[in-house]
């Protein structure tokens, strides 16, 4: 029934998000004021969750009133989609000195979400992260970019509007490439200097435009590793909401050569065989760390060092 | 050796970008005074072209002398990258009232993009496209959207800075699916009202934040022709500079179910057998115009319908 074999952390979605409905001012407006309506908060980008009994992390649900309440007007209310139970909003509560000290006492915790993860419900991990890029954009757009006005939220949060020029502005996605170099029995990994001590990934890098997802990959994996891609074989693809990223995420044939870091995205490269490479997805390969499981490039190592040539 | 099978207009970059080397403003100074340098035009989207004797149409190249006079200093200059010749930049001449007049007669002629296409060579392609969709960045982001105040460019047009708040922008590329949703022996086509007599296309999206590449297509499809994808085939991507788009092609397979279209994005849409859909990729089904083969769509059609299954 899903159209994602490899549903990562932050997809997911199980939300209606009205997309065709949500910019009729009318109809939102009926959303907002539903009785039935509840909301996930955010402050810094930290979302306030409670923990269940079996450990598992959730998004608090505040009730529509205690949003409308807590939210400074529109802008700081965003329209997240239909559930079954009716509609799911998310506030932002960045203008407020320490929410946790008011009406939120006692509802839970501003957690940080890349610690949270591996413990949060897949489905509030997706709403939070559509949250967290939607006002992180919202943040970083409160003025016109083409004529310098302030411009004001609208369709829900999910549009800015200029009062001034007309313009209009939509949240920004950037795509992202992430691949695995791969030559006969190895993979190269690479190294960042500011990771933990031991760690290695996937190499990555935006898209730049007119590019091709495929030249991007070429063309990260000379810059960062100075080897020549070959093919490229897409796997699968992830949002990520730090801030707004769209990870693609691809197997890259390199040919032979000698694998040089930039040295400035890259401290280090290391040529792993298939059986090192599954050693490191299972914690096993001493005194080397795979990526986190919540990230795309656990999932390309692992898959490319336990499955065939396909992946 | 091409690491992209798939390569569509647009992508086939044949530059260095120097991306690692640009952001250093000595270096890029010396790039632009290097004697070597040519600079391509472009005049409210329209590149200048000339037409060899075989027909086919490349980008003018100015002296770097001519382009530096031409250039309202560094906001219209933009470095695309070396060539085996040297530097390439790119010119935009927005400003001037009509350009064909004054130094630049008879070295070409401003043609409208998407009509040259057919004709126009394929590296020259790709450079106008990167050109055309970095001078459609600059004109909407002239003013920092974080705080209002006027930006600059830097990094030889590849990224904006504000000198009052210090936030650096970056060229925006969005994301966006295409896809051919099939069932069995058939494939469900597009209309919208715009579009030609007759034209039928894929079904096509932005991403929107907290989705995957499958997620989105699935929305889409669900939105805009009533159907549920059950799974979703990376077929291949194309940069599109109108104004800045990344094309992601996919095929989509769909569960039975009746295609509605939405009427809002598309007023009809039209299941195809495979036999027909040979038939429209060689302009031969009567009444019924396939998208143009420097589309993305038009390769995701034409594989499908002359491919097997794994198409």
């Amino acid at each position: 029934m899903s159209a994602d074999p490899h549903q990562h952390t932050f997809a997911g979605n199980r939300l209606d998000r009205a997309g065709d409905r949500r910019d009729d001012p009318r109809w939102l407006a009926a959303q907002l004021a539903d009785p039935r309506a509840v909301s996930i908060a955010l402050w810094n980008g930290q979302p306030l969750l409670q923990e269940g009994e079996d450990g598992q992390l959730r998004a608090a649900r505040l009730d529509g009133g205690m949003a409308r309440e807590l939210a400074a007007g529109a802008e700081t209310l965003l329209f997240l989609g239909l559930s079954d139970e009716g509609p799911v909003l998310a506030i932002d509560l960045d203008g407020v000195a320490d929410p946790a000290e008011g009406t939120l006492q006692g509802l839970g915790r501003f957690t940080d979400l890349r610690a949270a993860l591996p413990a949060l419900d897949g489905g509030d991990a997706n709403m939070i992260g559509a949250a967290r890029s939607l006002f992180e954009w919202r943040r970083k757009h409160r003025f016109c970019s083409v004529c310098g006005h302030p411009s004001h939220t609208a369709e829900g949060g999910w549009r800015r509007v200029c009062p001034s020029c007309g313009a209009q502005h939509f949240p920004r996605v950037d795509p992202c490439v992430i691949m695995l170099p791969v030559r006969g029995e190895r993979c190269l990994l690479g190294r960042q200097a500011a990771w933990a001590p031991g760690r290695f990934s996937a190499l990555a890098g935006f898209v730049e435009p007119g590019e091709s997802v495929e030249e991007a990959c070429a063309r990260e994996v000379r810059e960062e590793a100075a080897l020549t891609v070959s093919a490229v074989r897409y796997h699968s693809s992830q949002p990520w909401p730090f801030p707004s990223n769209l990870m693609i995420g691809l197997i890259a044939e390199v040919e032979d050569g000698e694998a040089r870091p930039d040295l400035t995205e890259l401290e280090a490269v290391r040529w792993l065989t298939r059986s090192q490479a599954r050693d490191l997805a299972e914690g096993k390969l001493e005194g080397a760390l795979a990526p986190t499981r919540t990230a795309i490039a656990y999932h390309l190592i692992r898959d490319w060092a336990f499955g065939g040539d396909g992946v």
